[in-house]
């Protein structure tokens, strides 16, 4: 019983914290119903059984194509062991992270990781069959794969996929191109948001922001890796769909955890087709209202990407959302709240329905971020638990009540500052060490 | 079947890594026989039921006190949440964390941390009454707490308690004080080790460091924590106490990783009597051959204390050494291996027997230490399973034979410069999960 002695008044003498969490902040539009990748406009997708994986009901290759060469910017992992598919794409994107493409290809079933110059060989040929089928040049078409490590990716598949690929690619394929990249997820991973060009410089024009994604966290080579494509029919110029694309991947994907940071094979696409800007196909411009609602719909659908993924983690039972305020700096503010959303004592806590704030202070302890215990206040799940660094008593019977919910919320208050930040995880159960720990055993 | 793919050679033509660990490097002096805190001359020990905790078959006293003033030197937690008897200690200790000292006091049960400006008169009070029992001024006891935090500290254990321990000192006392420190811990943790003043400037003089350890990670408010007492009776001024104290923990309880690296209350304290130099009492001085031989010894039993609080981790079935060699810089070499080793998926594919050097090489990629991937080479258990950043092929029936060894060493050459590194950790199973997830629920 850590929290039973009273120290700091009774439980109606402290308010909750009420930080915001950044999901909160981008709540505002609502999903499309069936929304995906596909459903911009000047794109289509499809999901199709090319043969990667040995059961043929399973879909294994995603194909995401633009009617006409588009806009594009990505990110890549950080991971020095990165993939063959990672190095390739970064060549087609000309080092620089963006440049012009017609589609973007991937496997489920295989890595293409450390596997060498044959794999770099391999990456290259199967985008030069994916052009040939689309009719295009091998420069405009990404590649990335996801799956087991150390194996080499066989030919045939791209040989004997790729035009049935081209041939089934739809407006409404998004949902099966979402399901082909799935490895060890649960569901597919799809969100499209509108936003009204109406008052923002293109009257009369809705445009829409759309996406997949698959995996959480580095959970190879159990075959879990994060690959995301987000495609807009938003009229936004290469170098700067680059730049709202680092924006949205910091505030969504780079803050999700479900073991680690970055996996060898991590890749995250943004197309833009300026579609439905026709007849003006005028680009918008960082800094002006259309641009800022784009960033808002792109960050909209990237966090709502992220948010699933870390709710979709290896035997995640709830998806656990830590929001710091209070910090000196912004770099504290992501310390703090990624030291408590990696800490196996906090997840493993939320498993077992513990409001142990303890474990959470001992990890902002540790987290390298300015402050003063004295300063530090902790609410899980809305429920004070820590003020000015002393236990706040609190209903047990509530706490146990509130962790009945898929989706828990730590608030802290760090007193140091004025910066904040949000990090999604899930908790740690036995299922997730049954399917990391019994693989192949 | 992840590692199953021929890329580069047969297993015949690859010789293993061969990478030294640390623990090999202090190998040669043989531990003695029932060594423990008080085996040095000098010291004497003992360990009881004061009442801290409600059993009263459960020792929850350790006194560990000198004959006479005594050279001490300590390290503390870095938690930004330190504990008040951390606190104190620091104080006694004058702020540069050596000075003169005749006793450590350590309860267990109680952590004493989040406990404001309460917790620090009760850890201050409790040293003046440990002084008091002694005959001693309280600027001379030092305190450690381990148990639950958030909690107060009860005064009476010690009014009552001290007079009975002083009583109880003895040269004999040292595995009931080990005794009584345990929380989580399943055993007692005590090593001590002898070397000779022959030839080095006290001839004749045989001298002793001895020590006992608890806890291992930050595992609050399971009440486990990381508290060590060490003591010599080699002659050692106390600022020299403290350089080589600082040394001796930073190759082996900071080389330590259950689930994360500082807890609120992680204390070492280093008592040095000089009472085995008699008649000659100068002061060892460093770099001489008589303080290398003093250093020696305290890095063995450091080592030996740390590899055992490793072994004995919440839940582990297994110690894993990661031994990483070909670093660029001292700090590369600490960040892969630190990496490796807290890597929850290494350890669950260990305490899953599986030899999946793709997660050691995706935790290794991601640690910010410089290397390229085509110069890496892995083995587990002295099989080689990687070479030039690509898989080779082994016996996977071998591998499953090594893996029924208690110790699990992982060798790891980066290719990138001569430094190397070793880091300790214990496997991640169900039953951690259940320790730290069934808690309270």
């Amino acid at each position: 019983m850590t929290n039973s002695v009273p120290s700091s008044g009774s439980e109606a003498d402290v308010a909750p914290l009420g930080n915001a969490s950044t999901a909160e902040r981008y709540a505002d539009l609502p999903f499309l119903p069936n929304g995906g990748v596909a459903s911009a406009k000047g794109f289509k997708a499809c999901g199709i059984h090319a043969g990667f994986r040995a059961d043929p009901k399973r879909l294994d290759f995603a194909l995401v194509a633009a009617d006409q060469p588009a806009a594009c910017a990505a990110v890549f992992t950080t991971n020095v062991f990165c993939s063959a598919p990672v190095t390739v794409s970064k060549e087609r994107l000309g080092g620089v992270g963006y440049g012009t493409v017609r589609a973007v290809a991937i496997n489920s079933g295989i890595a293409n990781a450390a596997t060498g110059d044959k794999g770099l060989d391999t990456a290259r040929q199967s985008s030069a069959i994916v052009a040939d089928a689309l009719g295009c040049p091998a420069e405009e078409v990404l590649v990335a794969s996801t799956g087991v490590i150390g194996q080499h990716l066989q030919m045939e598949p791209f040989e004997t996929g790729s035009e049935k690929a081209v041939s089934t690619l739809s407006s409404a394929g998004g949902h099966d191109a979402a399901c082909a990249i799935m490895t060890t997820d649960t569901h597919p991973k799809e969100y499209a948001v509108s936003f009204s060009g109406s008052g923002i410089g293109y009257e009369g024009c809705s445009f829409t922001v759309g996406g997949m994604a698959k995996g959480s966290g580095m959970i190879m080579p159990n075959m879990a890796t994060m690959i995301s494509v987000i495609t807009t029919d938003a009229p936004i110029a290469a170098n700067d769909l680059h730049t709202a694309l680092k924006a949205a991947v910091d505030m969504s994907f780079n803050k999700i955890t479900v073991d680690s940071d970055t996996s060898t094979n991590d890749s995250c696409f943004l197309l833009a087709s300026g579609e439905a800007a026709k007849p003006s196909a005028a680009y918008m411009v960082p800094g002006t209202p259309a641009f800022s609602a784009f960033e808002h719909a792109l960050r909209t659908v990237c966090i709502a990407l992220a948010r699933t993924m870390a709710t979709d983690g290896e035997g995640a039972t709830r998806l656990i959302t830590v929001n710091v305020a209070g910090a000196k700096t912004v770099e504290d503010a992501d310390a703090a709240a990624r030291t408590v959303a990696n800490s196996p004592l906090v997840k493993t806590a939320i498993y077992g329905h513990d409001a142990n704030w303890g474990r959470i202070a001992a990890a902002l302890g540790r987290s390298g971020a300015a402050f003063d215990q004295e300063s530090v206040g902790i609410d899980i799940m809305g429920l004070p638990v820590c003020r000015q660094g002393l236990t706040v008593p609190f209903d047990e019977e509530e706490a146990l009540r509130r962790f009945e919910s898929p989706d828990v919320v730590i608030d802290i208050n760090l007193g140091a500052g004025d910066e904040a930040t949000t990090m999604w995880t899930c908790d740690f159960s036995h299922e997730y060490v049954t399917i990391n720990g019994d693989y192949r055993s």
